[in-house]
């Protein structure tokens, strides 16, 4: 099982253990709440990833992948567990509270991914061809490809022996990177339209009202990523994201370039939370009420 | 020196070398006729490159670096090292016609910079901290950050190693990466307005009038990779820019996905030329008529 929302880190750990475990004759599920999200269906055996069944099979070790908190597996996931003799919780989260009977968490590793890939290493597990293309699009996903500061010269040596075991890099970084639907640009379109700079160009901010939602087709993750166009402006030091939900309410996404400007002391002053370099809100609206209040804030922290 | 009109190779490889002979005691220009661009100017010591002077200093050793054939490196280049009693021409563009006395052209390489590591390590020589940061961004921009075909297990084996030898991953990507001039952003959002799907979702083109240039003040490597943007939609195998030149003529661009089209051999019908993934015309205006000519002749290929 991985987390609710999954991203290339949660599905690439679960295909990429799952596949291992599988060629040593174990029997594998894979579990995630809200299935295989689209951007996902390139990786090799995804067709793998369900939602959990209401009338679960016996289960004798139930494993959590990249998942920082038991809750964000989904009740359902739970539920289809409660006989597991053993929980397993393997996770690169730092906050991770290690709620497993067995837990490997290791904060200083880019993915979870990564530690898929040591574990297999250590144990010397199988590492079939499905393994060794999900470790890889785990860890690229999770590093921004290869760049955050989390990755490591173990990240790619890592990356070295996928290659000499046949990865095609060529292919699956297309399969992975270019391969966006139609309506994410029609969304970074709109997105661009609203594009405003304040506090002398340190902020930059956008805006989607949720009739966009509604007339592009949006799916959850259209907009993954997209924030990070803006936080890339010379001189911008804080990048936020003002969306319109449904129910009315203003999500707002805020993300800083580095430590100068400490997002999640901001999103606590309106309830919300996160880590200093990306951190959220949900609070009322109207939109142009939340912007306010939010880009009053971060002019003073700035 | 490097090719003009240079990119992170040509400036990440002299700098990457030069640095290293200097180490050594070797008395170093660094010389590019269009100087040194905006976007690398965060490199350490890059404010060595320079435009080559009217009135050279007597130079022994003329290398020519990432420059494919010997006018690409300009006439200002060419002419300062009239003098010099060797040429070295170092590169890994297939093409290269063995321009120089010693010529080291290894097109398995995905950026010269590779070639420079390589180069340094067989002959033991010393790779101090500048050097160490140019090789970095030399082969991450010319690789798309390690995802291009291109890329080897070797690429990947430098870059654990340069982490090794104290590169700050984050810190260098950053700047590489997250630094785009605000004018870039406004040229994307111009060009995103313009943006047409063609050929039943198969073929993207956007256009830029050359009043766009001047309005935003575009320099040159402003529009540079914008166009993998639309090249990356799902189901788009072409992607092209139509761009007006001051002197009214139009500049078309174009991007394949794959192998199923070949836009060398389109662009070889209106006298452009290039390679199968990217290739280039110049031709006659208006924008509109030009624009009706190239995707008729696109449409027909696919």
């Amino acid at each position: 099982m991985s987390h609710l929302r999954p991203d290339g880190d949660a599905i690439g750990s679960q295909l990429a253990l799952g596949l291992a475990l599988e060629e040593m004759g174990k029997t594998v599920y894979y579990w995630n709440v809200d299935g295989l999200p689209e951007s996902m269906e390139f990786l090799p055996y995804s067709d793998k990833i369900s939602l959990p069944p209401e009338v679960a099979p016996l289960i004798d070790v139930a494993v959590a992948l990249d998942t920082a908190t038991k809750v964000r597996l989904g009740e359902a996931n739970i539920a289809a567990c409660a006989q597991a003799k053993l929980w397993v919780n393997i996770d690169h989260h730092m906050s991770n509270p290690r709620y497993g009977d067995m837990n490997y968490v290791d904060a200083t590793s880019p993915a979870t991914g990564q530690i898929i890939y040591e574990i297999i290493q250590a144990l010397q597990m199988p590492l079939p061809d499905g393994t060794r293309d999900a470790i890889y699009v785990a860890v690229s996903t999770d590093t921004g490809s290869f760049q955050y500061d989390s990755t490591t010269a173990k990240t790619y040596r890592m990356a070295a022996d996928l290659m000499d075991r046949g990865l095609k890099i060529g292919q699956i970084n297309a399969k992975t990177y270019d391969n966006h639907p139609y309506r994410r640009v029609e969304l970074l379109r709109t997105l661009l339209n609203t594009l405003e700079l304040s506090a002398a160009g340190k902020v930059a901010s956008w805006e989607m009202l949720d009739a966009t939602r509604v007339s592009l087709q949006l799916q959850p993750d259209d907009s993954e990523g997209l924030i990070d166009m803006i936080r890339a402006i010379r001189g911008v030091q804080v990048a936020v994201f003002f969306e319109e939900l449904p129910d009315g309410k203003i999500r707002v996404s805020m993300r800083s370039k580095d430590r100068s400007v400490d997002v999640c002391k901001i999103a606590t002053i309106f309830g919300g939370g996160g880590h200093y370099l990306a951190a959220g809100i949900r609070m009322a609206g109207p939109i142009a009420a939340a912007k306010e209040l939010v880009l009053a804030e971060i002019a003073k922290a700035i």
